[in-house]
């Protein structure tokens, strides 16, 4: 048996699908055209359209990355998941390179010496890279709140935060935080978010920053 | 400087957040005992109560995938991301494997031969296991109708289908073919899902066979 779907090349998918959203947005909206690609791809990821009001950026967010990103900025993810997500081949074009720090095992000691979580701990640990820093949360908002507490202290100077994490407890605190620790951010606001949130907006501003897409 | 949020142990978290799902569940609403786990871990997953309403379960479909992860069960993923969310410790302490074939070279060959995704070449992939199989889609479509077509053509017979594609282009209809195939199937309705869903699932239905949580 052979089933016949919409008749469509793999390779179009995707554009057909960025299509639809397109003509699916509210038409009476303005989107600033920078944001616009993002917001899309995470829609994209998500087929929820409540993130074309969730999503928050700092002023002129995505225009500094993409010159962070160009100048070989590495991206930090606080979970292996959000890392598998990543186009990590794109990123390493541009010179970057990707990590988590979640299943290392020193990780795990210092975490349970402090009493935190290893998400809070990964975010130290990523505080001491060298390279422009866009640090990705999708599933933390314990990592969150360190980068503000790393922040405050001058441990940390990120060139963008990615704060997307998912959930009930403490989270839309965290995201309030980081939108007032005076760091670049692109915040999922609200409850929602996730891994695939976070990589999602991670690849859309590598693909612009390649031009690849 | 050290920021004060609602206290609680890194370990109190997801039981916190459980309890939030539960009390925020329509009371007035009656959800089968077996199903209600998998449904409150996709919400915990995505912070979106509409999979209260977009979860379609085939009858007996989690009692009798508990049966299988009990006797082995291997979960083969349509992405990496998928896989990188499902806990495969657990997986293996009930005596199963998990698998993703995406990035397999052959089938990068095989699906430029054959003009389709390689997606569904995974699917052929998958198809050659002997363990009892519970295959997992959150992102592609072509995989679930592969799926339909293997099923139809007597050479695949997972015990589980977790259909949880997202998307615009023939995500709908793949998931409405897979619920028309003749296997057990969890299903997101719909437009919405994920590999963060897809793992959800899994991971829900892990647990419970496991007991640990």
């Amino acid at each position: 048996m052979k089933i016949e779907l919409e008749t469509i090349l793999p390779e179009q998918i995707e554009n057909r699908s960025f299509a639809i959203i397109e003509s699916e947005l509210p038409k009476d909206r303005k989107i600033d055209a920078l944001q616009k690609p993002v917001i899309k791809r995470v829609i994209h990821t998500t087929a929820d359209f409540d993130y074309l009001d969730n999503l928050k950026f700092s002023e002129h967010a995505v225009e500094k990355t993409l010159a962070a990103l160009k100048s070989g900025a590495c991206i930090v993810t606080d979970t292996n998941m959000a890392k598998a997500g990543v186009h990590k081949a794109s990123l390493e074009k541009l010179g970057g390179a990707l990590y988590c720090y979640m299943a290392d095992e020193d990780v795990a000691a210092e975490a349970k010496r402090q009493g935190c979580t290893r998400a809070a701990v990964c975010m130290e640990k990523a505080a001491k890279l060298d390279n422009p820093l866009i640090i990705a949360v999708g599933n933390a908002p314990t990592a969150l709140v360190r980068i503000c507490e790393l922040i405050s202290e001058g441990k940390l100077k990120p060139a963008l935060v990615i704060g997307a994490p998912v959930g009930f407890v403490n989270v839309v605190r965290s995201k309030e935080l980081i939108m007032q620790a005076g760091v670049d951010y692109i915040v999922a606001a609200g409850r929602k978010g996730g891994s695939n949130v976070a990589a999602a907006i991670c690849n859309a501003l590598i693909y612009m920053a390649t031009g690849e897409r």
